[in-house]
């Protein structure tokens, strides 16, 4: 069986590690740490840096296929590994628009997927007639390097945003601007993908985020109609068929009120598996984490019908104070109350807003189900039933 | 988190490792080689021989629990361990039961479960004796060491008997006799018991043998009416409570006709996941591995509904002959042709008979679900549809 090698030692490497134990495939992790979350379970480890090339190219040696746990490794590095035969999925080609923001919006834009008003702001000009031009309802971006609410400003006044701009562009940093979306909700669709070609997606769900991290996911997303369901996934297709993308890919999507219903626009692009995901390990029959394995394998996908009416996934987020009470005590509290709930953490010590693991749930009604993956995370968090 | 410590490296060992994963768990490996089946993948691997006491004391170092994915760890090394405060899961009181099947029949009967009728076999004029008492229907069994057909002989003449006991008596293996049981089917009822003493049981199985190994589990056991479910599933729990067994064990059931209907005697013990509980991984919210780190750990027990109708486990057995057509190549076509089926490989080269993986697959109907997973396991055994 192949070789997979994995770029990064966070917890989606680990999370795939446990889908490749049960394909019977052979991984190899280059990690950065070896107490790292996926570093500790890996079988194979190799201590490195994703932004060495000779790190790269020897961790790469006999693997079917490279893949990443992140989007930060150079893409003039996989170039190279891909230069001598190294199936790097997916491709820089592709993984560009998930490192780009402002490119991602430009090859959006021509494949006619909707996306928010946007410009890129190279002056404080630009900023001033971008801010006219959305009555002030404006986000600032960098166009590299952001994540989970890192690298996004809401500024409240231009004066604010000409200071942002005038800041950051001294500083040599790449900005774009959008129009803040009054969205009614956030979707995530997601889908697979291999080389030859083959594509599934998983239901669409509704994400709901605090203070720009994915906290709760729900599946399906209630009360969605299934033509913008359909909407949904089938931009997540067309994405992953026009960037060429291989493996797992999120599409976070905004879902906005219109005079007639509600649409659409794309948010944010992830090439790998995805927090909105990870509700699928145990409420699907492929999990993303599978599917990632075999899309960037280029084995047959794997079918992603549901095994439950509803499954919420909560994430336990590291809380601004660690309780006393240590986490395995507070894991037992968990199960003891809730036989039923997942349990999956990471590895991780407490900091806080870390993720350090998430709660799945299955069950048939969304209000009871949310309801018992959001007590049992938040015990996890606080300690406290409250 | 706690650290627990796997003894044995096979594939047991390896899908505890996935589920420890996901757990937040530490793992440690207690291995023979690394490259087994469970080294392959554990991220932390001692080399060392089990019947070493100073290995196994090297490996218990720090952990919360010890457990085995076999039984043959010399008890009085395990007595020693827990002198010096290891807490061994399950304890030798109750392995005993599972490595010295006369002391298991003995004890069995005690209880009140049911059991074929045996007799030690020390000498000729037992053998002959016992044969009478049958009317030729006997099996021979050594009280030690056998698994999967081995270790049992089911002779068809008394001058065949006569030889078998006269030549390993001259060994000095212990033997004794069963009647052998007339059965309709053999079925599986599996439990897993915390040192609190909380219990669960998975619904009961209806186990396939193929030469004295099981091929194939069907879950729930088809027609079994829910009264005898329910006496299988209490006698593992009235077995691992009398026992004081702590962790996962398979109880292994002759069905058979009686007058009025069918009724089940004890056939086997396993302390430890069995090869009838694989289907819980992709059929049950909770499947036998994580419920084995739970029991092992005194952590609650999950909850072990099923998640669909139906779910059937193939054995993927080395064939007499390794078919040309690569592993990995075997695995795309099924997952091909089946997107539904779950493969799951141990990382073990062919060899004839050997358990390499199996396919799990769940469905709405026994006859269709049973007979894709068959399609599919026959088809990574020998490379053909036919």
């Amino acid at each position: 069986m192949p070789t997979v090698v994995v770029v990064g030692d966070g917890q989606l490497a680990r999370m795939m590690h446990t889908e490749a134990i049960e394909l019977g495939l052979h991984t190899r992790l280059l990690a950065g740490s070896e107490d790292s979350s996926a570093a500790q379970v890996f079988g194979d480890v190799r201590l490195g840096d994703y932004t060495n090339l000779e790190d790269l190219q020897e961790v790469s040696r006999g693997a079917a296929a490279v893949t990443f746990d992140h989007e930060h490794v150079p893409n003039e590095h996989l170039e190279q590994l891909i230069d001598a035969n190294v199936a790097v999925e997916p491709r820089p080609e592709a993984l560009i628009y998930a490192q780009d923001k402002l490119e991602q919006r430009r090859k959006l834009e021509s494949l006619g997927v909707p996306v928010p008003d946007y410009a890129p702001i190279d002056s404080v000009d630009a900023a001033k007639s971008f801010w006219e031009r959305h009555e002030h309802r404006v986000c600032l971006k960098t166009t590299r390097g952001g994540y989970d609410g890192k690298g996004v400003w809401f500024p409240d006044s231009l004066d604010e945003f000409v200071e942002l701009v005038d800041d950051m562009l001294g500083q040599d940093i790449v900005l774009y601007a959008e129009e803040k979306v009054d969205f009614v909700r956030e979707l995530s669709a997601m889908v697979a993908r291999t080389r030859s070609g083959e594509m599934r997606v998983w239901p669409v769900v509704e994400s709901r985020q605090t203070d720009g991290i994915c906290h709760v996911a729900i599946a399906p997303a209630p009360d969605l109609s299934t033509q913008l369901a359909r909407e949904c996934q089938n931009l997540a297709k067309l994405i992953a068929r026009k960037l060429d993308v291989t493996g797992v890919m999120a599409v976070e999507l905004f879902e906005y009120k219109t005079e007639t219903g509600t649409a659409v626009s794309v948010n944010e692009l992830a090439m790998r598996p995805h927090n909105t995901g990870h509700w699928t390990q145990d409420g699907c029959l492929t999990s993303q984490f599978e599917q990632h394995m075999r899309a960037v394998l280029d084995f047959p996908l794997g079918e992603t019908e549901m095994v439950a009416p509803v499954t919420v996934m909560v994430n336990v987020l590291g809380g601004e104070e660690d309780p006393e009470m240590p986490m395995e005590r507070r894991v037992k509290e968990v199960m003891l109350r809730y036989p039923e709930a997942k349990v999956h953490l990471y590895g991780k010590d407490w900091r806080p807003g870390r993720k350090i693991g998430h709660v799945n749930v299955t069950g048939y009604d969304v209000a009871s189900t949310r309801k018992l993956a959001e007590h049992a995370a938040q015990f996890l968090v606080t300690a406290s039933w409250t």
